[in-house]
């Protein structure tokens, strides 16, 4: 029997995709690549997904694991041998659970984002993961990512918001790591090795992920800032005076908010003309766990003082929740704008906080003198240290002068970010886009040592074989 | 030349113990086990610890990595055939480095967790990790235990703590992992797989901890409760109430703090007599990062209604620094009045919190059926779900008695907790005392598992045999 008909004995030909069926699986959500398969296969839960792994071994088919679609790596597309079998997780969508006083819920790898954040809502806690692709997103696929997002500041990323992982093996066992524990001692680390490793030791089919309270109220502030020095000043002073209710601290360059209102022009920015005009903006939030009051005061407690002491220029405060969304909206519709407006190329980088803003301003000085047109458009999470460090291309620029100049651009960056400890893909990961950059910034033990764990727990190599490592 | 004139050549003969000098260092904490060595190397650095690695790699000589020896399981006591070599870390004790604009610190792993903690506090930041040893443990102990403590509901355990690691592998190499970053996903997650690896994959020597700002004002109070069902309800209230301020929830049952006041009289309960007597108290601290005043405000708005409500029979608040010492003085001191009583058997268990009071219950009921005078002594850390489920055996039974009710009993404990999900080390690792637990718990999948990658990354199985894996 060909793998194929086994698959289809298995989950039923209605969820065994070949061809023209399996063509919209096939492609990344940038576009970048193209893969071809054997066919794309839909399991009903995990029993299903370890029987599929099975067959596959057995066949030594290679195992892509898919959810959303939404990763920026191409960590979820085939190669182009034909080969791979394609797991899709968009049927394992169930809320397993949700246990209140243990404040966890318990969720099929195939759940939306959003649907996981709801679900919680209802119960009246947060699941705090967010991120720009949250209504498609799956949420096995942020697990094997490692996600990250605008509130790790505060709940920490992927890794940290998770207890308990249920994984299928390369072998097609079931751990069933499932614990909704808050500590436990029991032997190695499976289930942070499992999260981030991008399908490559395992296919995640649930996890146990913990809850928090909702806060009672929530204050959002646009700044207007003269340089990406006063948001660091900025962002220490909200540290401090805000502590854990800093939920998130986003900092846009203006270019990137000109562009915004540029290709949105039903966006708007809150402020009238400064001079000087503003280089940077700051999207500051504060979680408050009492009142709406209290969230106020302590608001202007901290933005007033950072005004006298001219770290911000100026400063808008969200006057109600749908200017608050407006803020947010102006911070998440970059990436769209950054589409609309012609290649791009893009870094996902992440510095010591402390050398960030004279990074910024070094590798900026050199690229402006080294690609005259170059255009910068940089945003990011700067309490993580995390940047999205972009730039549009010269206008005028063929499709191959400009892959070289992409090329040369992500070498000089990234080199620079290397020989500042910082790491070349802070939230994004390595897929198949980032092979060659990690074979050539990671040292080669890290690299051995990552390849003997490969190994060990994927003799076979079938799962998710040419991301991550080579 | 044998081994140990390889490491005098190494490390210095002052810093190579065999004889009387090892003696010290072979017997754990708790008294459970003595084991001998071929010596007991004390490296200087780094550099030279992996070169001792390196030494003990080619003549196959096991190696024992220890710390503070204030371990419960006798992870860092070599075993009986005297062919081990003990590598004392108290001699990697500097403070590499603060950035405080970046919130982190870089330690040598034979720094005391106390001198970790004293390094923030004088550049105006808390290093949160704080357990009873914190005087004498050192921090590579504690993130080779995953050591938990009292802050892990806020601030979470030693591994969340973690930014980055250095550590020489099996084979004497280094790993150059101290990246200060709080997102970094280019590959496996190497950092978590050593942390709570318990030496038995390689040497931690150093490691980049993440800071947090001092908190402004503490607020403290020791609360008399009719039962743990009563906790449980509070603990709810306080984390809705307090949010990420609520730092600390601890519970004792009443028979806990009756035998500390009775072994160490000065101390003393700040209850007058109540009827009914309470049968637990809880301790229960906030961390405010506004001002005094906030901090009483906010403790009352919780306090106040949870009295109302009789989920507490009293309340005790602290009125000075002294006296919140003082009510923690009485949780810390619960293990020293227990090894004064006599011989105790103990459980480090942990269970999902909702589970948790029924789990006592029924529990603590089948033991006082079963063993008749047996008294139970049950404390730790609600908001985990982490009990230290403990107790004195009944006066005067024999050694021998003793120990196969222990085993009995903890046989007992174990099954209930294993078959309510629960773990059977929450906080104190597995070492050599709990080997054969975890043999008789964990799936044989995880097992196998974890048995590859050891095999992976200490094929040699020189690191820490015995410990943790069989």
């Amino acid at each position: 029997m060909s793998l194929v008909d086994a698959l289809i004995g298995c989950a039923g030909a209605a969820n065994v995709l070949t061809g023209a069926d399996a063509q919209p699986y096939l492609t990344d959500w940038r576009r970048h690549a193209t893969g071809r398969a054997l066919a794309v296969v839909r399991p009903r839960d995990a029993a299903q997904a370890a029987q599929i792994v099975r067959l596959c071994a057995q066949a030594r088919a290679p195992i892509v694991p898919q959810g959303g679609n939404t990763g920026q790596v191409a960590g979820a597309t085939p190669d182009g041998t034909g080969l791979a079998v394609v797991i899709n997780m968009q049927r394992l969508n169930r809320i397993r659970g949700i246990d209140t006083q243990n404040d966890t819920i318990t969720v099929e790898a195939g759940c939306v984002l959003e649907a996981v954040q709801q679900a919680a809502m209802q119960a009246g806690r947060l699941f705090p993961l967010s991120l720009g692709a949250q209504g498609s997103c799956f949420i096995g696929g942020n697990l094997a990512t490692n996600a990250g997002g605008t509130q790790v500041l505060r709940y920490g990323n992927a890794r940290e918001l998770t207890l308990g992982l249920e994984v299928v093996t390369p072998q097609g066992e079931i751990w069933h790591g499932l614990r909704g524990l808050r500590k436990d001692n029991t032997g190695y680390d499976l289930r942070d090795l499992y999260i981030g490793s991008e399908g490559t030791l395992g296919l995640i089919t649930a996890a146990t992920l913990k809850l928090f309270p909702l806060p009672r109220a929530r204050r959002t502030a646009l700044l207007a800032l003269a340089g990406l020095d006063a948001a660091t000043a900025l962002l220490n002073r909200a540290r401090g005076g805000f502590g854990a209710a800093l939920t998130g601290f986003e900092v846009m360059s203006a270019d990137c908010l000109d562009l915004v209102t540029g290709v949105f022009p039903e966006q708007r920015l809150p402020f009238g003309p400064m001079h000087p005009r503003p280089a940077w903006y700051a999207l500051l939030e504060l979680s408050d766990s009492e009142s709406e009051a209290h969230a106020q005061d302590r608001f202007e407690s901290v933005l007033a003082p950072a005004l006298e002491a001219s770290e911000a220029l100026d400063v808008a405060v969200a006057s109600s929740e749908a200017q608050s969304a407006a803020f947010w909206h102006l911070r998440e519709t970059i990436t769209l704008a950054l589409a609309a407006a012609g290649p791009c190329i893009k870094h996902d980088i992440s510095l010591p906080v402390s050398q960030l803003a004279d990074f910024v301003h070094e590798t900026d000085a050199i690229l402006r003198q080294s690609y005259p047109g170059l255009r910068l458009m940089v945003f990011g999470h700067l309490g993580d240290g995390n940047l999205h460090y972009n730039m549009l291309g010269p206008g005028g620029a063929g499709k191959e002068q400009f892959a070289a100049m992409e090329s040369a651009i992500q070498a000089l960056v990234h080199d620079r970010v290397h020989a500042s400890g910082g790491s070349i893909s802070a939230e994004q990961g390595i897929g198949q886009r980032r092979v060659d950059d990690l074979r050539r910034y990671k040292s080669p033990l890290e690299l051995e040592l990552m390849g003997r764990i490969k190994q060990a727990l994927d003799p076979l190599g079938i799962m998710n074989p040419g991301k991550v490592l080579a």
